[in-house]
């Protein structure tokens, strides 16, 4: 609780408007009261304009629904990530209105009202080296388009053929924000962010084999890229892009 | 060269107001001639709105001196990073207009006239985890203040005692993006990000002994954040969060 | 042997009460005599006040079930840990007093007679910064509560989300000593151990994906924790977590 | 804040007997004001039971004997780890109360009066591998000793030569907490661990070469432990074995 | 597009021979419309003498069928690597002319007409340590005689038994490239090194077990060579060494 | 070829009583022509007084058994390791001679006639820790036994209950060498190595988990022993061990 | 020893033109006697073409000087790499003849009489990325220049600022061999790679800080390429690309 | 204790030949009693034929002297390794028999009378890659001699000029043991171990730059040698690679 509302509420229980159990209860900030084994973090968009997003990796298509379901209720955009099609599939049937996304792996189940208007800045480019890094290309493009971000998509731009992605320079430098994607040596990063004058998010992926091991090898490129505005998550972490994007492509809070 | 920039040469050459040799020259695009060992990247702000920064670990004071001169005739804002005080004293004796910031280890050399006005976006906050981490929280924070950026330093609030950190929230949620420096495990990102709606850029350092690996203990920590809005720059890297955070919070090109 | 238990030895051999072959016998301290492949510490609840507990992994249920029952017979309470469910259900028919704890992946036999009363200090917490860290802080919990100690839960409340745990901290400052279990990068035992006067187990899970490289983030993570009163169990290992936690959790021998 | 003292604060901003401001103020937990570089965490020991020790490594003897001397004047005893001889002459130069113990690497400023009765449970006992693993192991004595605990030493009984800790057992089997702190492969905690009643903190050390890999060996050795009642610290930290073995050795608060 | 070609294009536009329009496009490099997820680099002939390849892995069969085709109707020879085997049958059903490599895992589609005279210097070699290494040894050979290039082949000749490859030296001593494939420890490329004039291109393959690490010890093996005239490809990478040796036998470019 | 053999043979030329055809083919020493995919090394044993021995994974079926077969013609016992149950089947069914150890996952086709007397110093105990590390002692002990030595087992006798290996000591004391097979921290060799007189070759496991990572703390436990006499093989290398201790346990070649 | 020189030996001593004895020394491949602690391999150019060169790191100034001045004796060109000015001032107050290249940190002596033509088929252009990987970049040249082969450089090209590689490929194209030698993430042998004919050679270097770990992003970036026609040497080992460029640029032994 | 020692000393105690607390004196088998910071395993040479050796790294010289000292008086040869220059002179000037192997980095103290006839097989050949390699070389030569065994030197005959080890063949095939230490990538031991029939103990060096990470490259070669024989101690081991080899050299205890 930020200090502005704690005085707020001292006043109020000074003013005897609030008792002194409803004040402890509201200092007391465990927030929604925790139901079976998740605990939703529904304060979330509050404090961070941001909805709590599911990770649905290792966990049961019928909690994930369930989860869905219950974040669906209090008004917010409801997403899934890294969802396998057969627990996809199983969600589906018990929500109709879940929209299944299925090269990004995603189940996006959209708020019944429009979000209040976001302050969008700009558009977002999301660049991928090769085809086989689509799957997490697309993760980072849907969760930006479904925090309400246009996205422009540029795929299979990798720097084997350095005029693929230079011929594209005219509108990357206009984009707000600018995801790379890429595997192997992931030198695509370097190459944009030498070029443009947005931040790049760079997603090592772990498209490869031998020494690319798993994803390391494009993920120590892109934190050593010898260019400027380079910021790095974790190996095929679309999600995160994504999250990082939309904050940078939304108006600061005043 | 932008295709729009590219159609306007050739149209000039068909109007045969240049000559087919300059035109060419200009389609070159190797730009500054190269002098010597260095070859100056002087197009870089048109291209990323941000001037070259000299990486001065490993060169030799004479060298840094000879490009931060260079760098000043262009115009530009003129810095040197990891500068080590020996060297940095034989700098700033050839060049008595050059500041030297001890604990952030850069030379700085102001452009001779204010640069044309930057449309800043609000604050950049750099946080750091303990007292150790600072000479990268400075280097961090005295790029972005060179590059015309306003920023608040939030010094020794790791999450040992987490309210230290909890009690800068207010302000903290106001900034335009967030600069989280820690070594050790580098839990405080995760904190902050899961607090404030602006995006976190974490910067790892090396403090640190045993299995902290030189920084690879917080490098890993920071890259798997389980919360939203982190991206990670390289180990001790405070100029690269620098370059990031400036991006981020200028006005995006139209 | 002790040197006290070697000396009454040798005393009972010069008084004759006890032939030279059965002292050199007691004396040979290779206990149980070895009975197929394996090679029973029955011995060890006398040395280290808790009996050796099946590692179930790679082991055929027939094995399981046998080690089980040989252990059982001893008196004394029989446990094994990382039991899929097919051998689980195996065994089960087999031995149909065991019980099979289907989350925590454990067999558990209890003793036929209560165990001579043990001294408790007080009660062990059990913390988890995720849904699917579940299965490693049930082995704990289930673990501590077999060899007869109180456990609290508290799940899901990792960090993205401080005020969560925040939330627990006037419960988890009476603990006796808090087990916090945490995969991605592990920064709940940091803040947990800056809170509460006890002693923090810190578990590191392989709960993550890409530069969480199966728990190493989280493992460094914890072992640099910049908090005091942190130790640190193999990956996974919510066994061993219990194992120590009950150590602590009992009186000390006189 | 705990919820109790919350609500007693609450209370008396409804009699009016604390004004808004200050009980605001109280709500603010940022606690002592923030003081050049240092943001001291005073209210550590009320909730930790441990005081503030200050990381001397990479601070300079002014600094150190700055921060001692405000420890110092809360009424907490003092300490500073990991100082070299220089930097020790320099404070003991400033603060003649402080003692040096060379060893150890720590300096120690007593408080004036004796603690409060700390209630301890019994004795800590440390247990060397090698002559080379002792500045480590009088790390985690001198630290333990510092915070009211007795503390037995065994120096030097790795084994190569089983028979050296065997011998010990007797002893080591009613401590109440025993530390073991090795280098090289770090056997002897599994030793020790298979043998006694209490826990085990295990300490690997940085000592050997090559394929130790500076206490990688010895750190991978003790997580690994067959035996139960094993948790480890960060290589070299005979600190955190301290306050870990202190935590144990205390009553639990109640 | 070099500066040769440029001033030609330049010129045109200046003498009116060719519009400002075209001229822009030509300059213009993105090269082949996007088609889908894939962006071919048809230009990469030009540029390289060599075809792109399709990296088969984790593309679904009607892809690779349709990039081969694609491919194929640009004059090119068409080549797919790392196709399993139903894979490999589904692409043969749809294109009969495709030829199956089964232990190269390879699929080549051959160019209607032979290509231009390649001016071909000598014999490549590819030499493999043992018959696990084939599959990697084949792709390499395949893939340079698909390139035109004549291949002599030499098996399981490791340096357990070193008087296999001794043997073999004089007709290595007289081929333009040695390609050597081998798992385990590597030995095999710095001994052939030492005794032949020739470029030796090691391969490192995941042949082994343990502390192999998944061709990890072949590849420092391999990059520590204390033999002159040894360069490495990735783990496994038959593909890679045969692009290079084959670049190596071209004539060079005047 | 040797020296002595060199001079003999080209006496022989100068005899005339060889041609200098022949005397060429002999020095060429490529021995055993090459057959199909495999260049069997049947000069092995007349070098170092061992069979060549198949690795059996990655193999088919149809290879081991016509290798067995090609060697077992030679006169050699002939093993094949690491062979899987499905493939062990389909050998025997086309060799009845050959044998099945299922445990060490070895097939074993002995030679027709006793190999010449070879002389054995005495007998070579192998010792496991845990019941899980038994395929791998037993692949060693099983190879062992088909090279002629006599071999003790000593099973599951880790150091978690050090009186277990203790109560072995006088036997294994009187063995000409010793084989630890340990998996997890690996502490059993170095316990042994420090009671012993014989030399120890120590076998890591990849028996564990989560930071055991597949056998690498066991094998840098070994490497780090600090005991004398250990000599370390790769992970799981329960051949390599059998090798070594059999050169070993042979008279010396005079 | 190859086979028809063996042939030939044969017959001449079965044609008496030679004694046995002779022969058995010549069959006998142990070349120049050893001397002191120094095993020459003075036989290398004929099997190789190439000279052995002296690793300077960690020997002494005298045995530097004293190997070279044996290599030289021998006619051949003889260089020393890696080492200090100290040690080179010694060697060239020794040997007045040696000329030492500070910045390749290489003593060369060149033979007395020119070598007797080498067959060359182009020029080795040396391609780097930063000022600082010039040391590795000079080890290159001076060894390729040494060795008769015409060198073009390329300095401080990286790509941060891709114009400034792209400027040069009309040349670059040209080329032989390219030797790329680049730390960070060592993009530009990929960009590179892209867009010529010729081999490349990759070498990375220790520049970078944080998670370059001393070359290993660069080194993992540059056997990740995306780009065919890559091969790579150990880190900073620009001697090793010199001797493979030179190898490649050599006329073919027929 | 072993059972049959620990029979006899029963028995004396039943016959009245011994009192009971000298007898448990003598079965407490902590042996020399702890003086200062050592605990001398004086028993070492009664266990395992072999004495205790110092390990010089990180000890004063005067704890060296005296230790060295406290083990001459107990009759048995003292060595000290890895002692620096200084802390040897040092150490000579207080003990003039003592004498100092420069290269090796060893102190040797002889024993005042020969040791009793220790049984010798035969000799031990060391084997050396490079001349970089001699100290470790020479630890291990000359740790043998001192241990009373026989050792050829073979120096600098390194796989890139094969024929230099091969030429020696003869002699190391009838060696007793050979110890072969190498570098870079370590090849040397698998070369040496599929030519003679003695066990091989390989010894890596941190001989090496870049991707050799310090010796890891050659340990793992070395641990992944193709060819049997081979057994493998700690990088730069010279020392484990000795007391392995004695053992082996020595007659088995009867």
């Amino acid at each position: 609780m930020h200090t502005t509302e704690a005085r707020a509420l001292l006043q109020a229980v000074q003013d005897g408007t609030i008792s002194v159990e409803e004040a402890a209860a509201r200092l007391s900030t465990t927030g929604h009261p925790q139901d079976g084994i998740a605990h939703l973090d529904t304060d979330r968009p509050r404090r961070t304009g941001q909805p709590e997003v599911i990770f649905g990796q290792g966990k049961r298509a019928e909690d994930i629904a369930q989860i869905l379901q219950a974040l669906h209720e209090t008004g917010q955009t409801a997403l899934a990530t890294r969802v396998d099609p057969d627990k996809a599939a199983e969600v589906c049937a018990k929500l109709p209105d879940v929209v299944w996304h299925e090269q990004a792996r995603i189940l996006a189940y959209a708020a019944d009202e429009p979000s209040p208007d976001v302050a969008i800045r700009g558009t977002i480019a999301v660049v991928s080296a090769g085809t086989s890094d689509l799957p997490v290309a697309e993760e980072a493009a849907i969760v930006a388009e479904a925090f309400g971000h246009p996205v422009d998509r540029y795929w299979d731009v990798g720097v084997a053929g350095i005029h693929r992605v230079l011929g594209h320079m005219d509108k990357l430098s206009k984009a707000s924000v600018v995801i790379v994607v890429a595997g192997m040596e992931g030198a695509l990063a370097s190459v944009v962010a030498g070029m443009v004058p947005c931040p790049v998010i760079a997603v090592p992926t772990s498209v490869g084999y031998g020494a690319s091991f798993g994803g390391i090898a494009a993920l120590l490129g892109m934190l050593n890229s010898c260019a400027a505005g380079v910021s790095v998550v974790n190996i095929d972490n679309g999600f995160g892009a994504a999250t990082q994007a939309t904050r940078i492509n939304r108006k600061r809070v005043e």
